[in-house]
């Protein structure tokens, strides 16, 4: 059977990381791969009750995540995560326990996720409203060298997985042949 | 490629869940299926690290380590538990989330857990140096329709073991021919 990897993406809230996730895991299922979504908010529900939002819980959160989507890839599962994980050290310390690890910064400028805003949590957060919230009030540190960059204000979701697909299979992850299962 | 499932042992410390736990891993494996043992000490420290052992830590860690079981088993794999996993409505919880899972209580009297106390933790629960110690200062809900019953005072582990995978085999969830990967 196919091997499994690690799907990663990071960037800042409304960037459009679970929308990116969703579209990546359809279209990953349909070419017969088993994949499984670690979407950053049912994680908080599952592996992370009761942590908040500091560094070290922030730090916690995406070591678990890490983990279970290690355990996942070793046993040929194409693990998505899709969540802020806004510390680059706790980021490259997941890709070491992996064999196959993908990182995709998915940009986007802050003023526009500050224009479009969603979800209402920026406005709230530049009230002071929200604390430590990435972006505004506490840090985001982007990949130096990712395995792919996508900027969802300058290409539409469809040419990002166009160029997420290939990509991954330049890097020998997929086959578009197939899972091979 | 094959199902998977989740085998989930219960009972108390010292019983010998680790050790049967290791065995069926190893046979599993041998036998070709994907195999992912999460112990109770290490899912401690990867999943529930800052938790303690009241009720509801208790519960919180052992929903995690059923969240995990799930998505490994949905996805082919092999999920072995070993945790205490003390209370009987969070164990259904987690069985419930499950399309296959099979109960083992790990079973052996008290008397003779204190008598070996291999780490010695007994003898400190018993002298009211560990509070909350199950079996000894807190409770143990012992299954009441588990698949399977094995009590390792009264028989050797390799006999544990061939009515572990005897069991197995009759509920459908496994072939001794292998896993048909």
């Amino acid at each position: 059977m196919s091997e499994g990897f690690t799907l990663w993406f990071t960037g800042l809230s409304g960037a459009g990381k679970s929308t990116l996730a969703a579209m990546a895991a359809a279209e990953l299922r349909r070419l017969g791969y088993r994949v499984e979504v670690l979407d950053g908010d049912e994680v908080r529900t599952n592996l992370s009750k009761g942590l908040g939002f500091s560094k070290e819980d922030r730090d916690t959160n995406i070591r678990r995540i890490g983990y279970v989507c290690r355990l996942l890839a070793r046993n040929g599962v194409v693990a998505i995560a899709a969540a802020i994980s806004p510390y680059r050290a706790i980021r490259d310390e997941v890709r070491q326990q992996h064999a196959r690890f993908f990182e995709v910064h998915v940009d986007c400028p802050l003023e526009t996720l500050i224009r479009r805003d969603i979800k209402g949590l920026y406005k709230k957060a530049l009230a002071g409203e929200l604390s430590g919230f990435t972006g505004v009030s506490d840090p985001y540190e982007a990949p130096l060298t990712p395995e792919l960059v996508i900027s969802t204000d300058r290409e539409t979701p469809e040419k990002s997985l166009a160029r997420l697909f290939a990509g991954l299979e330049a890097h020998g992850f997929i086959s578009r042949n197939g899972a091979g299962q």
